[in-house]
């Protein structure tokens, strides 16, 4: 069985299919061809939109499961005529939220991720070039500034993470490969002795760390098996003698990782 | 008037925020205490919400508003027990959504932003380490692989841009800098010539980019105002002559931007 499913927002179209995917993720065995349509900010865009609809209704012979978070009326109502399920957001939430604020919402579009509303965009900015330059430990006079210092063996994605929490919430977390040299010690590195409470490990699967370092250099000793588990077995063992929280990536994505050490490191998020 | 606004989730509260945030966006009067509350997933934990909510109550001597995307049944119980106000999105919209696609949802946990469900992790990463390795036009033996090239003067926000894209969408995206040299040949950069068709350009209001020059060079002739307002004006002349799709960053986001080109110039997304 396959549906279409059309996120049709007027602004980039995110926050549609974030919610629309996460309601969707629910219904396992079901395909959805999915169809993201942001910017629909005109009647004549809104028409195009039903005629899309249309189609994928014929096609699939099943109608087309809409989330939108379209704010004007005149187009939110165009779209309703098409021959779409319609989950619609702002109508079954606005004039309940209305109420309870005693005051009428703006119906202005696509404010979530607008600049001019949400002012944050040189926080975001000055935190990825955080990242950015102290990235693989390349600099480490800057830790004093640093909200948080990812530690982990080379490829275990703490360049991610740290890039991650900057856009998303303007944290400036930098990151320090632990090498074989600083497993034999069995210590923390010298230089991020003082900052310990900002210090938060990563670990991986030692076959997946295998197979990320094959693509990087393959068949060298750097991604041979023996390496791998030897690197993960000794930092997690240096994690836990040095009382060093730390989370195992294998099994969770970026947004896991990121909102997990913030939770439990209880850093303060900038955005 | 000062409102608590609560976002609540089992898994990483992202979706939970993004949908509440645009639904208060829409409230431009009032200031929202906000609060993200992720991996509420026991009854303990639930149980604990319920207490800061409550005190939150009593603080604003108003009703908090609660955006909740927590799917065991239970623990949403506990929670709409609380004196918030329940903005209940699975609750609203699961039980139509089962209807219409004739099928139980499996009401489990976190699905969205996890790795197990969501296996876009290596596509991930993979375009950010392409963002990274083809920054600032480091490399240009890539540009066959580069599903965009961003370009513009040094500063106007390509770096971001690119490992935006690559993270939310799997987008490989490159970036070039026009530097004067170039802006004196009116053309555009003859590496970049093969690949036009993949060429965008951003532009930024000069002010703006002499305040984001003046933080990484005070008072030299980078950051000043004839400096920024001739590269502009050139750059754009060039984009122009070329016929190159451009966008200007000053009045829009990270977010923004990135869709607004993927829409423009009918990228595939890879996620």
């Amino acid at each position: 069985m396959r549906r279409s499913a059309f996120f049709i927002s007027d602004g980039t179209g995110i926050t549609a299919e974030a919610l629309g995917l996460s309601l969707l993720s629910q219904f396992g065995g079901i395909e959805f061809n999915r169809i993201t349509l942001p910017y629909i900010d005109t009647e004549e865009k809104a028409i195009e939109v039903v005629k899309k609809i249309t189609l994928a209704a014929e096609e699939d012979d099943a109608k087309p499961i809409i989330f939108d978070t379209v704010v004007n009326h005149n187009i939110r109502d165009i779209i309703s005529q098409s021959e779409g399920f319609m989950v619609d957001i702002f109508s079954a939430f606005l004039a309940p939220l209305e109420k309870e604020l005693d005051t009428s919402s703006s119906y202005s579009v696509g404010k979530l991720h607008s600049i001019n509303h949400n002012n944050h965009y040189s926080i975001r900015i000055e935190a990825m070039n955080f990242a950015l330059e102290n990235d693989d430990g390349a600099v480490t006079r800057n830790y004093e500034e640093a909200d948080l210092i990812l530690v982990g063996v080379s490829r275990c994605g703490k360049t991610p993470t740290c890039i991650y929490m900057a856009l998303q919430f303007g944290i400036k977390a930098a990151n320090y490969p632990i090498t074989e040299e600083d497993l034999e010690e069995m210590r923390l590195p010298k230089v991020l002795r003082p900052f310990k409470q900002k210090v938060f490990g990563l670990t991986i699967n030692a076959d997946r760390l295998k197979a990320i370092r094959q693509e990087r250099r393959p068949d060298s000793r750097y991604s041979s098996d023996r390496q791998c588990q030897e690197e993960i077995r000794d930092v997690e063992s240096m994690f836990r003698r040095e009382g060093i929280p730390f989370l195992d990536t294998t099994h969770h994505s970026i947004e896991e990782i990121s909102t997990k050490m913030i939770a439990e490191k209880g850093i303060k998020r900038h955005i």
